[in-house]
């Protein structure tokens, strides 16, 4: 086989970590330790305590390894999970199995993008132990397996000036990657289209770093609802609504324009909705834009920074946004639609939408039909690139459904 | 050419009226002219009068032969438009120079579903309008051109015994279609999973009358926001977010099970995004319906008179829901994943994303590279067939872009 062309292994762009009770406890002072998330048990259940409350660990946080008709939301302890959950070496074994290069992952206990540091009513103490789940992560779980993981950093959303200092701490030791809010306005935050134009020390901060903007499905800490009775199924299955609204504020937002450098990544989401949206956004720029432009100054409606008669919709998305599939038959048969360059790969380990133990068969079963050079760009290429990451050798075993 | 193959000729299955001064005032009793829609002139501007509101006509309901430059959401008076869009012979004349050989029709003043009458402090009164206006749609508007037009119905949504009579009476007259909310909820209405079956008599008469469910995307009363200071363009785009809630929340409703016969029409949703959201929807029922079954149990989730287990969300779609298209190219590429059967053509006129003159010109750009079979069940078979509409011949004259 082509060295260059290997395509047993893919790189994951979005799995999870469930935080060893450790992280904090060995990092904070002595006398913080109580008041660190740290763990205990209660009733026989493990739960993480921090800030005055207790949070039990979710099932459908850690169902790799169960059949799906075990899957469960119930409360699980650590000692019910697969140690790939929480320990990066145990990781790494499970990686190599289902043929997984590498793998960028997010925090669990934390949320999405540090929301727990934010909702603290000690938000000093909570910056300190952000940055000690940033330097526990680089160092623990990345050094666990150099050129394995793929650092993501958290930032302290409540303070965009600090959020830019510790990103210039943390690009310093080699990050590319931080984590930020698919819609920041349920936070409690202002949006990326605030006027005062709150985001701009974090904005610019990415740009000189050229670290990418990661957003989770979710990370608004909300559940799209349809409606209020709505069946459940349909809410779960309605869950990249929020990843397309997502991605059309900021394609309108104006920052790609302000920002050239900056990144977006769209971690599960899928991408198959991507063309839809694509066009209709061309076709709404290109038929409603001058009454839109002239509604502005009478109907109140929100106004952007961006020039609307020079957006190009097409190459701002081609330069800046990038999505990833775990099993998106369409997206993927979609891809020339999408871009070659703007599509990576996923695993979401060891959540339930995880393909482990078959990763790298279901990925391939997805993009058979493309031809190789393609194949190895949506395996890793991509993420390669976009993370500015240069993977360790493939292990010399093959994965199982390579 | 082959007669039973005549590609140029669309049916319109969305397109809206701009209700003539006199559908009212013509119909109801002298004394109560004065508190039925009617016009008035006010300051030199039209306004329709009901129910001590008054109602200007915003300018994007009826731009249709203007260039998108002159496009404005101000209002405008009846002698502004096209007489096309208040006369059913001046809009043949329109239709026949663009390929629109038979057309359904929104109404505009009433609003999509008739919430115009819905929040009348006159409910019977506002039944009795109502009437009027399927009256004369049938009568007047369908009747100046038989063969033409497809009517459609609007029902008390205040009172589901009372709009089953309703559809009943319609029905005997040979109308196929009703109006329904995409989503009752912000109208404060029960929606369709309501525990107490509120609509089980609309449900009920539709499935007996086999009359077809029409939503048109906003017929919720909402405007889509991504967030409250989100460009209005990208809200503008993110429209068929509200159809894709829609065509999930029915599929997993469990109605299609209950009433076989059943079928609804997505308006004004566009289709591109139908791929994605039927793959995903295969693959959350697969993979979670057994937490979310137990789930149900102790996390409140809202229950669905479906077996999840029997559910077949392709079959579902196949047999019971309908789209369409008016520039859609990412969507008609992606026929064969949503349905020959199941997607259909509209112009949208007069309004803003209105194709008109251009109409058939349009629709055959779009699905070109279909075989004429298909192409003719997208252009006009599928709309013949869910609406078990006959259409006059088409004229002779060969229309513009044909």
């Amino acid at each position: 086989m082509n060295e260059t062309l290997n395509l047993d292994w893919l790189i994951s762009v979005d799995d999870h970590i469930l935080e060893p009770p450790n992280v904090w406890i060995d990092r904070v002072a002595a006398k913080d330790r109580d008041r660190a998330p740290h763990m205990e048990t209660i009733d026989g259940l493990e739960y993480w305590i921090y800030d005055g409350k207790r949070f039990p660990t979710v099932g459908l946080s850690a169902v790799v390894g169960k059949s799906k008709e075990e899957f469960s939301p119930e409360p699980l302890n650590y000692s019910d999970m697969r140690p790939g959950c929480y320990d990066p070496k145990a990781r790494i074994e499970d990686m190599d199995r289902s043929g997984v290069l590498a793998s960028l992952c997010f925090p669990t206990i934390t949320r999405f993008c540090g929301q727990l540091f934010m909702d603290a009513s000690d938000r000093e103490f909570g910056f300190q132990c952000l940055q000690h789940y940033n330097d526990w992560l680089v160092e623990e779980w990345c050094g666990a397996a150099p050129g394995r993981y793929i650092p993501l950093i958290l930032i302290p959303m409540w303070d965009p000036p600090l959020a830019a200092k510790e990103m210039e701490r943390m690009a310093a030791k080699g990050v590319t990657a931080f984590a930020f809010s698919e819609n920041p306005e349920p936070l409690g935050l202002p949006t990326i289209h605030d006027a005062n134009h709150y985001w701009d020390p974090v904005m610019e901060a990415a740009n000189e770093l050229e670290m990418v903007v990661c957003m989770h499905v979710g990370s608004s800490s909300t559940l799209p609802q349809i409606a209020k009775d709505a069946p459940f199924m349909a809410n779960l299955t309605w869950g990249a609504s929020r990843t397309s609204g997502t991605m059309l504020a900021w394609l309108f937002s104006g920052l790609f324009q302000r920002f050239p450098n900056l990144k977006i990544a769209l971690s599960e989401g899928e991408v198959g909705w991507i063309p839809y949206f694509l066009e209709r956004a061309e076709q709404v720029l290109d038929k409603q834009r001058y009454w839109v432009l002239r509604g502005q100054k009478f109907a109140g409606h929100a106004t952007t920074d961006v020039d609307l008669d020079q957006l190009d919709i097409r190459g701002s998305f081609r330069d800046h946004v990038f999505g990833c599939f775990i099993e998106d038959y369409h997206g993927v048969a979609s891809i020339h639609e999408i871009g070659e360059n703007n599509v990576m790969c996923e695993t979401d380990y060891p959540h339930s939408d995880s393909t482990w133990p078959d990763c790298i068969g279901t990925a391939k079963r997805v993009i058979k039909d493309l031809p190789p050079e393609l194949q190895y760009k949506l395996l890793r290429g991509n993420a390669e690139r976009l993370y500015r990451f240069t993977p360790a050798e493939p292990p010399t075993v093959k994965p199982i459904g390579a």
